[in-house]
């Protein structure tokens, strides 16, 4: 009992020590008498006493100082003595003398490697392991996914990928989320990759310090945590914040060779006998962790980095801690977990504190916000993020022309290596430079594979068939990935004479879509025809400089190749895909100079405005910059009336080094700006003004290094902004992190608004905290948020919505402000181990090296207060998933005999309701397809688009016929109807009195149509 | 072959890529593939192969930085990550894995530990695991003993408590001497701790650099050597000296978590395969060896210091080296052990080079001679030497009372205490001071306990007994440990008035012997009457003040106790005590003062002479010293005839911090004198004479720091120097190590002869080494040579012999001169590991703490050329056997009485001949007794006694009957009978023509004569 708390080494423990002196009489003069003693390891929960449950564990990083296969193999030991092949040998070999030992494993990229090098007779054990529960895998994603820098598509694919590969190997679904290093936790975890995966609690350590301090008085580190607000109760999960980390407490590491390392000695023979001692350690221990927790349960993380390379070593001291403990028998200690701790606190009776919202940003200290890493390596993000649009639109071809086509080719090693790019310390922008280069590799293998597989697929499903089955395709796509520096060899070329370049665009969404491409050329005299053989409107716009040095630079740092001389111009024309379908676009020579056909001129203007300002914009929404400062000075959008003075500049933190009081550096994890303001880059921009029928462009050149042209397209309502940021000069010492600020004349009151892993928007406000009265320390960088899809603010009459590319941090430092960290540069580490400063340089042989320069882009659109939300949800979407672009050359005559010009395999006129999209289309090795689809509007976003949406499955699949449809978990592996939820009291509320919230019914299987609520994602097997 | 060395990697390797390739298509786009492989690793000897001897061994220091039970539990990792218990548990469970894994252990104080933790179980699973040849114990003794610092009958000690333990446990008699990190290797390792235990093969790392280096050109790292030259090539083994250490080969090492391990990787879907260059290097590394090596066998010691703390770490990646070395097919990679190992050797029909002599002393460097642990820690050294005494008279006394007459008591936690300290880094003095103290603690441990027994045994020997058997012992008998500081508290007291102080001796030696004993008192009127109640002469001798403040610091830094004044005399008187046998004096109060009885007055004579020189000695050896310096001056024997000009002096060696051309430094390993010739300490010695009926003394006080008295008893032909040397002063910044000169005029022509563990002489020649042309860097430390019984020069007419009392450093650096290196202080460490500065400093509460002082007796002898060696032998039998004295008060009617005063279990009249000893007397459990008898004489030594020896049981054991008599290996594990001998070609000779050595023919069990030829040492287990 917890109140015994005074008593001393209890009568049991001195008896067993009594007992030993039986021991030792029996010895004397002998040679040899046994000394053997078994532990009593059986433990289980014990009413009434301070349960202390012991989960060993091992947190394998799927990458960080070393790459993912050097943690594997144990490989490059200089940088860190790091071996999960030991881990996980030696974890069976120790779990296997003893039934009642216990193991908890969570990343199952490392599982994966381990367990196809296994023979069947290890198999086996291990299977056994698992069924007996010995073995548990929790959270069982590839990876264990940072919850910041991931979108929420990526986090599912790469839970799904491991729950699949458990499923399928033993059977198991995991019931615990364990996510314990990540650096703050999203709401989109709690309920999306918490609850709806099937988890009933979820654990973790790093919480916010002063949050933390708060919860252990108030016993609130345990909480019922509603991440959703659309689904409130129904979708809340049990949340275990550590009390202190996720090592174990202080004198119980038992890593082999640790130093710090006591072993328990019970032989009376040996010197330095001490169980009394290690008793009352683990006593004191475990009753302070019981002062700050709820019930009689608390958890102890029994392991750490990559520990456990030789598991017995732990196991054999916990044998005995548990064996001594419990003849102690003030506290009883057992061999556990999460899910058996779960079910304890269950069955506890107990209310719990309700949490909702998320726990960003993370503070281990006054100065030591980990918000830089929302940013850091910005490039890597958006290559991350590139691939995973890339990843969804492969797997719906490989699907629609069938997983057989694609011969060779496999979209499953992008998987794989996006899998691993959602580790914690992968997209976050903390590995090591070697283990991020290492994951780029992985990425660019994996997507060199899917790009064959998609091609493959594309011209299966573009050919025309004799039969319903898709032979080897013959034409050779080729595909464009450095289309942001105007690197496509395919296109840059000359044109045959007889031939076309033919240009396919495959539309992954579910709506049909309008846009316009640009595609590098080097003629400016070209016909660019549409599907039916049209000739449509073309626009020619100058390769600029900037993107030539880019060009030339960057293809032979990364392709090792020098690229002939950048093209000339790029070509824009509009195209129009159907959804889920492909559209076909014929480019050829003109037939003459000056020939009729040439209808888009080449336009160039420079900046030789006479008047104060310069406007630009081919439609409805409009930019008005200064022509003298060339600085941005209003948008405005007559069509919907709304107009706002708004300026935009480009300006960079001096990172900290530290300061007297507080020696953290800026670095990697943490944001710590010095404290002078933020220095603006320039005040006057040189500008040029590019008009056409389909693009208007500004190019506004802020320094030698920061480079920027708003286009504004004819159609669409929104900016988009290019920014080519780099090398951040470091030659004065310091180190730099570079934000965009857009500044409205808005009253905002404090408040903006950022997304959670690129699905809710949450509310912010400046310098608040919702669970504690916030001290604030770092004005700047405790306020920055992640964002995946973007940030808005709003006052009484207007929204400014910003949308960006790539995980990237942002903010509203002062009221009207938005801005956005687009790329750091630091020179120091901050400390959190990684122990590299983050100064990210490249090597390209002609050049020398020198620091990166990152493009990307962002969006800005104005809207009328509560109607920016569609514009949001729809071109995030059209941001995550572009065109899919692939070239070859052909005749149009040929082409269009063998191929079919446009096409969708939904039924013709269907389209998906334009507040649903498809999040997964995948054929699954067996047959089955994994069907997702999310419903994209929160409850009260969209007075239209926040209702019950209707998807037709028949229609969907036009061609096919559905046998079998069963929905399943998130993870897709359980079906849904059988996850099991628990009950927990919430404090102050009355159970089952919460509001129910809007879902789909069931899919009525005779005429297939899938309901969704706002906020809504169901998923599906079906059989065809 | 050997010959196919520039073959690049081979097409069967190449073929293996391939076939990995099948398992690289089975996995495209699958989520599971398996990519198990099944190692081979059966490989067995393949002819006309270079065979690649893969032996896995763990080296564990019984102590060295850690303490045995802190490497055994893995405690105290800050100091070095060991836990030998990891080695062993994980050991076992990699055997298991694979039955074609193999590994060798030495340690049995380790494996004894671990053995008797064990589970029924897992004992099974081991005996299977020995059984089957997977686990081999090598060399099996408690510990990898010292070569150098250790007695030979310590040596044989603690091998056959590890070989009881093996043979009691797995029935198993260990065939290879594993002695892989001694530093240096001895004869009496060669012939009687190799041959004689039954051992085919010695194995070892170091030798000297330039010897070395020879040997790989010729090579001859392997030899046939002959350790005795009286046994030659009937005690010859195959001796294995390592081209370069017992560590794995450079990139070999697999040790968990090494910073250095190159994993081999073979699975094509992970980077980084490397088999290829694995295979290349493997296969390199094995030719450079091959080109040193004689036959196509060769050994790879895979493992280092405490490694295997997780051997699948090792075996994994040996299991994929043999499986990828075979199949490449250009050398042989196999599992093996030393036994494999040398049978492949023996098997070869090769010849090998002959060595004969020693491997002393070991140089790593030129300036790096590892003469200086020959002396380091030399109180430590003398500790272990008198409980060694005491051990072996404390387990005749155990047999002779009977073993269940001392219950609860035992002489086992002395033998195990023993056996430890005469590990490599015990006894050696190159331990830390915490695992110094350590080795102390369990030498007082096992001491106390035999005590108890002794005390038990003595009292019940003694006891007039109604029936055969011992009944528990009434008297309380004390010893005294600590006389040589004249600290013994019973004999210090007064003694009651109707009482005797009762004096029981017992002389552990085969003959009668007659010695003078010292005795503490306060009285110095006291009577000492014989075993037959006869007053006998005595005489008093003032302590002195020296030994008064040695006695207050040590007693109470040691004991813990402040003492009671020093006593204020020493008594003495002469006993005589037949062999194995007691002799009871009787110590009381005059009956008056100045009584008649008083006939032996106290003298003291200060130096008030007034001629030339000063002259002592009660008998026929004399000894004369300067007058004035107070210098010794002149050694004479007018009976025998011999007088030699002799100087006796102390000087010091500065201790070298490094120069400028080789930074090594002086440390417990090392001796390295700086380049000045050693510094005397003192020219003019002031004085102080005392004479007497017993004895006559010369004390000597050369320094503050060092005090000498030399002694010369009635009856004794020798001169016992007893030195007290400490604190060395450092407060000069310089170490120093203390040595004593004897400079006699005497033309030695570079000669002198040192024992080897006190048991063989070998001729050592200054600046000379048999097997190479040495080059002399160090012409000091270079000519130093371990000494445990002594040393002695000759010219033509005369011989001059020193005995120590205690392992010690010696030389003859000038001809004529012997030196023995005494003390040591040193304020740096010399690299080797220890990081420690060997700077022994004790602390007592009253007292603070100083430099350790060391006090200790040599014996020197003149005889003429040819007659040293009864001296030698006798003595040397003498000072390493002291009486055993115990200590009582009763009166002497009482005592009478109920006793027996004096007594022996020999037949009356008999002993044994003087050249033979006994070196073991021990009731085993199980009711065997073990007897050990040596011949103590080399073939030409003594014209007499180096002669066909003979031993009566029957007369030896009078009071028993011999049932069954077995004569055993010298270990006792086997019978002499079953030891097969190897046969070895030795270079240019033919086999067979060896002169045969005389040995004693097989036992009678008629009469029970044990024949003993010189230097015999016959062990029998007898049944009475």
């Amino acid at each position: 009992m917890r109140n015994k708390r005074s008593s001393s080494f209890s009568s049991a423990a001195e008896s067993l020590f009594s007992s030993s002196l039986l021991i030792l009489l029996c010895f004397h003069g002998t040679l040899v008498c046994s000394k053997y003693i078994k532990y009593n390891t059986d433990a289980s929960i014990v009413e009434g006493k301070l349960n202390v449950h012991l989960v060993p564990h091992s947190h394998d990083d799927v990458g960080w100082l070393k790459t993912i296969d050097q943690y594997y193999v144990g490989a490059n030991n200089t940088i860190q003595g790091a071996c999960v092949e030991n881990v996980l040998d030696s974890v069976v070999m120790s779990l296997q003398r003893d039934p009642n030992r216990k193991f908890v494993f969570a990343e199952m990229a490392f599982f994966h490697r381990w367990w196809v090098e296994q023979s069947p007779e290890i198999q086996e054990q291990v299977r056994n392991l698992v069924d007996s529960g010995q073995l548990e895998f929790v959270n069982g994603g590839w990876c264990m996914h940072d919850e910041a820098a991931p979108h929420y598509i990526d986090m599912i694919d790469q839970t799904s990928l491991g729950h699949r590969f458990i499923k399928q190997e033993f059977n198991k679904t995991p019931r615990v989320g364990w996510q314990i290093d990540p650096f703050g936790h999203s709401a989109i975890q709690a309920y999306l990759l918490g609850v709806e995966v099937g988890f009933d609690s979820i654990h973790f350590a790093r919480i916010d310090y002063q949050d933390r301090a708060k919860r252990k008085v108030d016993k609130s580190l345990e909480v019922v945590w509603r991440g959703s607000k659309t689904f409130g109760s129904s979708s809340q999960i049990f949340a275990n914040a550590f009390p202190v980390h996720y090592s174990a407490p202080n004198t119980f590491n038992f890593e082999v060779n640790n130093e710090n390392l006591i072993p328990l000695q019970d032989d009376p023979l040996l010197f330095d006998t001490n169980i009394k001692q290690r008793v009352e350690d683990f006593v004191n221990d475990a009753i302070n962790q019981a002062n700050v927790t709820r019930t009689n349960h608390i958890m102890w993380t029994m392991g750490d980095d990559f520990q456990y390379q030789y598991a017995e070593s732990w196991f054999k001291q916990m044998d005995k801690l548990i064996h001594y403990v419990n003849l102690d028998g003030r506290v009883n200690a057992l061999y556990s977990t999460p899910s058996i701790y779960t079910d304890a606190k269950n069955a506890a009776n107990q209310t719990w504190p309700l949490k909702t919202d998320d726990y960003f940003p993370y503070a281990d200290g006054p100065n030591s916000y980990w918000t830089g890493y929302y940013t850091s390596r910005p490039a890597f993000k958006r290559y991350v993020r590139s691939l995973s649009g890339y990843y969804l639109a492969a797997r719906q071809l490989e699907f629609l022309a069938g997983k057989r086509s694609t011969k060779g080719s496999n979209t499953f090693d992008l998987g794989d290596a996006l899998g691993v790019a959602q580790h914690h310390d992968a997209v976050s922008g903390t590995a090591q430079q070697h283990v991020t280069k290492d994951y780029a590799k992985r990425l660019a293998i994996g997507a060199s594979k899917a790009e064959e597989a998609t091609s493959s697929s594309l011209a299966c499903l573009s050919g025309k068939k004799s039969s319903g089955n898709c032979s080897a395709p013959a034409s050779a796509f080729s595909q464009c990935q450095l289309l942001n520096i105007s690197y496509c060899p395919q296109t840059e070329d000359n044109i045959p004479e007889a031939k076309s370049l033919v240009v396919v665009l495959y539309n992954p969404l579910g709506w049909n879509r309008t846009e316009i491409v640009r595609i590098p050329v080097n003629d400016d005299n070209l016909v660019v025809k549409d599907p039916s053989g049209n000739i449509i409107e073309t626009q020619y716009v100058d390769t600029d400089n900037v993107t030539k040095n880019l060009r030339s630079f960057y293809v032979e740092a990364y392709l090792g190749v020098k690229p002939k001389e950048a093209p000339k111009y790029s070509l824009l024309f509009q195209v129009s895909v159907p959804p889920l379908g492909w559209s076909t676009y014929f480019i050829s020579k003109a037939s003459g100079t000056g020939n009729g056909k040439k209808t888009s001129p080449f336009l160039s203007q420079l900046n030789n405005q006479k008047g104060d300002t310069v406007t630009i914009g081919p439609g409805d929404l409009q930019m008005s910059s200064s022509s003298t400062s060339g600085q941005l000075k209003r948008i405005f959008n007559s069509k919907i009336g709304v107009d706002i003075p708004v300026q935009q500049s480009y300006l960079w933190y001096a990172s900290s080094e530290g300061s007297s009081s507080d020696n953290q550096a800026s670095g990697a994890y943490i944001f710590r700006p010095t404290e002078s303001p933020p220095t603006i880059v320039s005040r006057s921009v040189p500008y040029k003004v590019i008009r056409g029928p389909l693009v208007d462009e500004i190019h506004q050149e802020f320094s030698s290094w920061i480079y920027q042209v708003i286009r504004l397209y004819k159609d669409k309502d929104h900016a988009e902004v290019e920014y080519t940021i780099g090398p951040i000069p470091t030659d004065d010492g310091v180190g730099k992190e570079v934000i965009t600020q857009i500044t409205a004349n808005m009253a905002t009151n404090k408040e903006f608004y950022t997304d959670s892993n690129g699905r809710d928007f949450l509310k912010r406000v400046r310098d608040y905290r919702e669970d504690w009265p916030l001290q604030v320390t770092q004005p700047v960088a405790g306020n920055y948020y992640p964002l995946n899809l973007g940030i808005y603010i709003k006052d009484q009459k207007s929204e400014l919505s910003v949308l960006v590319d790539r995980a990237t941090g942002g903010a509203s430092i002062r009221d009207g402000e938005v801005e956005l960290m687009l790329h750091r540069r630091i020179l120091h580490d901050d400390g959190r181990g990684v122990g590299e400063a983050l100064d990210e340089i490249d090597c390209a042989k002609n050049y020398g090296c020198k620091g990166l320069t990152v493009r990307g882009n962002y969006y800005i659109g104005i809207h009328k207060l509560g109607s920016g939300s569609r514009w949001r949800r729809t071109t995030g979407q059209e941001i995550y998933s572009p065109l899919l672009m692939a070239f070859t050359y052909e005749s149009l005559e040929n082409w269009t005999s063998s191929h079919v010009t446009k096409g969708t395999i939904l039924e013709p006129n269907y389209s998906l309701p334009p507040n649903v999209v498809l999040l997964t289309l995948e054929e699954l090795n067996g047959g089955s397809v994994l069907l997702r689809l999310a419903h994209l509007y929160e409850p009260s976003e969209d007075a239209e688009y926040s209702t019950l949406a209707k998807v037709e499955l028949k229609k969907l699949f036009a061609r096919k016929q559905i046998k079998e449809l069963k929905e399943m978990s998130l993870s897709a592996n359980q079906e849904k109807s059988e996850i099991k939820k628990m009950n927990w009291n919430v404090e102050g509320e009355i159970h089952g009195q919460e509001p129910k919230p809007l879902r789909g019914g069931l899919v009525n299987t005779s005429n297939f149509v899938v309901e969704l609520g706002p906020m809504e994602i169901r998923t599906f097997l079906l059989k065809f």
